[in-house]
């Protein structure tokens, strides 16, 4: 018989862009795995360039980068380390997002608009990206964009059981910001020992999907704490609006709880100011400092993300981490 | 030079397969076009065989086929049908589903799920299909799992103009059976004058999402008749269900609105011994004539089809066929 | 050096769809690997459900369905299988087909059909099978209909080897019932010591495929025991002509031989009723128990797929289960 | 409204390949077109460099090539001309193959082979080709390995019209050289008047396929005229011992009739000195002027192929051609 | 016969980014077209929103954007609105990209980089581009990169023309600033009257490629007017200093030639100061106020633009504007 | 827990086409491999036959064929090795070309040529090449034709070793035949200690571009002994002009340098009566004993090669073997 014999040996490596490596480094620690030493910097120009420092060939890579502002420069990057990768022969390429970029226009909302999540989901595979990684995506159909497997990594089990600590003895009510995301309310209420539910009733503006415009309370919430629960808090305006709706209501507090803090302007101001207690985020998205402030709770969404990862690279199971929810 | 030189005509086509040949026909019968005779039988075996008894080479192909029970014979038929017109040399191929058939399974529920609805998606694809047109989507997402142009009709302004006629006088309230589609019951709220919204309250079994557990109203439905309003009605449990609750919250009474029709057992007999007064659905599914019942209403989905294949062939505009909203 | 190292391990699991179980435990005994516990049922509109109750991820996945009678609710079953493994990250995915559906529409013989077992090969790929292993195709040009590697497993061997030793001793012909399956008839007859060949010259009506018109013996079939062999019996009409002919001409007897027991109706009726002694089938398709008759014959496959699985598995030789000749 | 319109002409360009010139030019002439200037030449170390004359942008292309000996060469100038035909930005390229190149190499004969049928199929649709028109496929299953439309011609209408025509009066048998072509043996039957079967029962040397070692005749051929039927001649080595085997068994006379003259050594010798008296074939492959004999007969394909050609551009029927047998 | 017959029109749209709308505008009044109203925006966490405000359905749409900086943001605005016009049934797309980004990393310069100009192809054919034109590429291998025609503009005739009017009397030398370029230049020599050719002999530092090294002339420039000509003007390091080691080589004067003006800082600076006396761009990039000086000159690609889209659109021939060059 | 588990083997074979089996042989001996005994040959009509003689499922393949005349021939036996590979279950397959073929037709140097060096990279992926390993491609941005890893083998250390070691002492410079390849020179000169640099100024006929028009040095070669440096001898014409031109400007000698050895015709005339002293090749192309001439030297590749399979068999760095600069 022709031929040379050795037995396989698999090597987990991770890598890091540029947008968030603090969320980054603190994943790499927990794996015992380090970061690859990788060279990015942008060109005069603006292009990004990127080198491995070591050799890759062969490895099982895992290349982390949170979609966060400027949003364009964060996924080309992601994209050319994709690139990268399966040029210098990677065996396997899982793209990991803490936050997914575009994850809001995943359908037209009205005729001739583009569907950017799944055009997201395209580039990736194009790039070179065999499997995804991604955290409470804005809808669950986003697994179905990509051509390959997805897992799927829920942040409840991590808001809900630090609020249920802190908040437990308390006569709780469970709101969603808006109409659309309800499912995630009730998921919230078993969670919380089936607190009431309640949503605002509003209308977008279609143009400005940013803004919104009138509110009403649907449910009941008098005396009650609201946790009032969205996967994102981007500019503010929605869950502000939301919370003072509440306490017009005959609320007795809020908490505000959301995996994701894009927290652009004028997020924080109308955050400060609004009349929510607390405010709880994870860490998928980098939260500078001049951004934090006192009510401000942050977990860290790492420990989740590393375990997903080991689970992927022994396979294990992703779906024993949430009780076969995933 | 070399060459020879003609002027281009293109030549609409429509085909059915046996799904629900009498919405074929009224589509055909709008446009003018006749369907094009086609011997499609079973084999001994169950296999299909399907042959087109013209020349359909150069044409522009919409293929109507609805996903009704028994759906895997009928899906298959439509790949089928798809296949034979690729290889005829068909110019174009529309595959037109008034119901499209997994569309809730559209996302994973729990791990080692699939994504069906992004399977079929990719079926059509391969079989040759350049364009999809489809009726009510079970969530708009589904259009993201199409690589290429989607039309997404919407049967609302059908069902609300029917509804508003006939019960715009009265105190009205919108409710939706479930806390994932009040998105849904919002437009239907702005279509009826800004009537109030409430949602049920329930949970499902993960494991049998055919039935749900526990109904809370949640929003001010006393002294109003609510029109509950729905994607679709399969075997009525949740609607009837639905019914029940607010009835019990103190409505003045029901009706019930839905797209599609599936009407599986034990629906029919649900629906007619519920409280609801009427029941208005379209006809994207073939409803037999032993499941018609004295408060069932079927409004004709025909007239839209048909102005929707008019205007791709033409290269209008569908979305004008919506205000912009498709 | 970043990163972390550890052996690679593959995990052989077997998976079986609805459509024939008994076949799928019979391989997975031999192969002493048990089957995947799934969840797998019918809505009520009749979609399909299936879930995988253990982790899959990495695993080396054979997925088994043989495409029976109503053929398209397996095959669909057979490709959401597919994706549902494929989405949970199975690392290989082999579709193991005992009989092939739509195998008989492997060419246009007309023009605007299809030919649906080309698509059928496409949208297995599409689903996400990375292989595919097939018992006796109805031709073997299908093998090139899919984009990747198929293992063509050969009944002959288990067929001739038990005529061989029940009518060794007798003076033997060989009969193809059609002109189209002469070089299948040649395998036999040298597996059967050179026994001479003859074959049924009939024409077909071409839209109706399973009705022949006229017989006519070819060859020298007096005072010989007929080997009638074919790849399946379907509704046994061209069989049991064929056997008729043989006895006119002088046949001493007839034995059928044929690898697929489709027996649709009224195969059995006919095949109990006709001048054959005995039919040699395979279990690749599910025969139900009133469908057996006395003179019927059932060798299982089963031992032939499992070695095939395990060749497949190990890295092993198919080829070296037929001598060089798969 | 923005945007210029325009009425869309289609422009019909006919190119060739080096391989057969004479052919190209017979089919250009008869549709009136003309041939597409074009410099093709091989360079120094054998690479080929083809350029056409003119624009074809926007141009309905056929590209005519038979894949005579070298068959490499001219299926890789074949290659080259589609590529270059896409880069230009033709709008549809059609690649006709009056000779498919490797369609022996349909299926795996024993383990570890090619199916180089199918790759030539992946090979052109890769360089861009849109679709196919080939004559008499060695298997008709080669349609399938095609993604895309094939047109699919048959030379049987044109020789069993001139062997009607010319031994129509005489008592005929149809023979085919090999068990495995007796379906096309079949419609010659028919078109002949229903001319009795035979074939010859030979073993061949699966190591090299061309060398067949026994001849047996199975059928009855005494006393009539032959007429041995194939759909190629290549050393012509199988087809003379059929009619050596004929003339045995007491055949009045041999003519041998097949669509593709490839004609290698020693094939010419092998039919000058064998018994037939006329070998009736047509130009679908060069036949060098030193390779004529005087029992050859040549009929041309060329009206049928541009006849194909011209309702594939005007988006007629092919199949109407054949009495839908195509 | 079924249908409805039409004749068929083509309809020519322009499309245009945010990155250099004059430019667009230039075009498309020269093509008489208008651009197409087209909603663009950033949303609060800079991930971009495309609509088209008029049907785009059936057009011929050509998308404008020339990647200046920020080029990831712009690159991703193309991609998004080549995704829109796919969705909203454009028939054909051809993205012109007056200057193509990333196209420096048109290979790997060391192990384990990108080659972003591929991935750029890539994901552009991904979202749906049938078609490319592009002005001067950096290498014209990258035509290569894309899956489909590519139309290569080249701005040699217009630079060439204008240098030649103006300086066509003076002793001239055409000098490429670099190694890799002199092709380049040998085009520029043989539009210049034959004049001679030189090169500055420089070495990159690897790892920067941005920043030059050493220069030597190579070749006799004494006394001359030398015409420093590249593809384009980045920072400015490397033609500053060829014209510096120019004039100490005792040029007589030095007229700076470039098709992009990319000018990131500190170009403009850097060309104020440097010996050469005029410096000629095209406008394949949009120049701010604050980059003109004195001696800039800048002419206009837009009349080739529009005339290669008529040209495109007509089935015209773009080779023809270049002499068969292209 | 259902499965069978089992350690993971790798298996390196080594296949070779019959182009340049001695460089294969040297390669697999290096390895201590052996090459998998394959039977390859011609049919009567030229198409060719593959098949290994070994079991290759699961193996970890390296298909080595070196692309010299006839090219074509050898292209499609590469191609067809690699088809036979994918469908006998190769886990991987790398395709090794120490001479790729068609890699000067790069770009379209005129408008409707094709880009067939793209062309060939697209028929091995389509065929089922994972990677390719090639040497001094004619441009590195091939590199990016190939849609997979590409490991970019380099001479020049081997060749430069060579030449230092023997001219070391002498007054060098280093000089490119042609403007577009000075960038190989600049690492040329590098190597031998900064040697000068210089280029030949030639004019091709655009329409023939194996032949050149006139010749200028540009640069100092007065006194020096001149290495003239290229990635390939095809005739020769272009080397040879280059040496006397060298000559006529002073030269003290010239000493040929380059990769591949094409040698068409009159090349080994043409290097026999020219000026240069030794012409110093590597083996990546066979030379046949009647090309062999007293000047000419022939180093080996089958080191670089072997090891650069090793480096990829066993996930090491091809990267290092040439500093980073792979």
């Amino acid at each position: 018989m022709s031929g040379l014999k050795r037995t396989t040996e698999k090597n987990l490596m991770v890598f890091s862009g540029r947008a968030h490596p603090e969320l980054s480094e603190e994943v790499a620690e927990l794996l015992g795995s380090g970061l690859v030493p990788t060279a990015a910097y942008d060109f005069a120009n603006s292009e990004i360039y990127v080198r491995f420092e070591e050799s890759v060939r062969g490895c099982d890579a895992f290349v982390i980068q949170s979609h966060t502002a400027p949003v364009n420069e964060w996924i080309m990057e992601h994209l050319i380390m994709v690139d990268a990768l399966k040029r210098a022969s990677a065996k396997r390429i899982t793209v990991v997002m803490p936050f997914y970029g575009y994850a809001r226009q995943d359908k037209k909302h009205r005729g001739r608009e583009p569907i950017s999540a799944r055009l997201m989901a395209d580039l990736f595979k194009t790039a070179g990206a065999d499997r995804l990684i991604a955290v409470d995506l804005h809808t669950a159909q986003i697994q179905g964009f990509f051509d390959g497997p997805v897992d799927h990594l829920m942040a409840l089990p991590i808001l809900s059981e630090y609020v249920a600590s802190k908040y437990g003895g308390e006569q709780l009510a469970v709101v969603s910001p808006d109409a659309g995301r309800i499912k995630v309310a009730e998921q919230w209420s078993s969670r919380l020992g089936g607190a009431p539910l309640a949503f605002i009733h509003k209308t977008r503006d279609i143009h400005r999907p940013n803004e919104s415009v009138a509110n009403r309370v649907v449910g009941q919430v008098e005396g009650r704490i609201c946790v009032l629960v969205d996967d994102m808090i981007d500019t503010g305006g929605t869950i502000v609006k939301a919370a003072d709706a509440l306490m017009n209501d005959g609320a007795a507090g809020v908490v505000i709880a959301a995996t994701h803090a894009i927290l652009s302007d004028p997020a924080v101001d109308r955050l400060k100011n609004c009349p929510a207690t607390e405010v709880v985020v994870t860490n998928t998205l980098p939260i500078p400092a001049d951004r934090h402030f006192d009510k401000l709770t942050v977990l860290s969404i790492a420990p989740l993300i590393s375990r997903a990862i080991r689970e992927v690279f022994e396979d294990g199971s992703v779906t024993s981490l949430f009780d076969g929810q995933a």
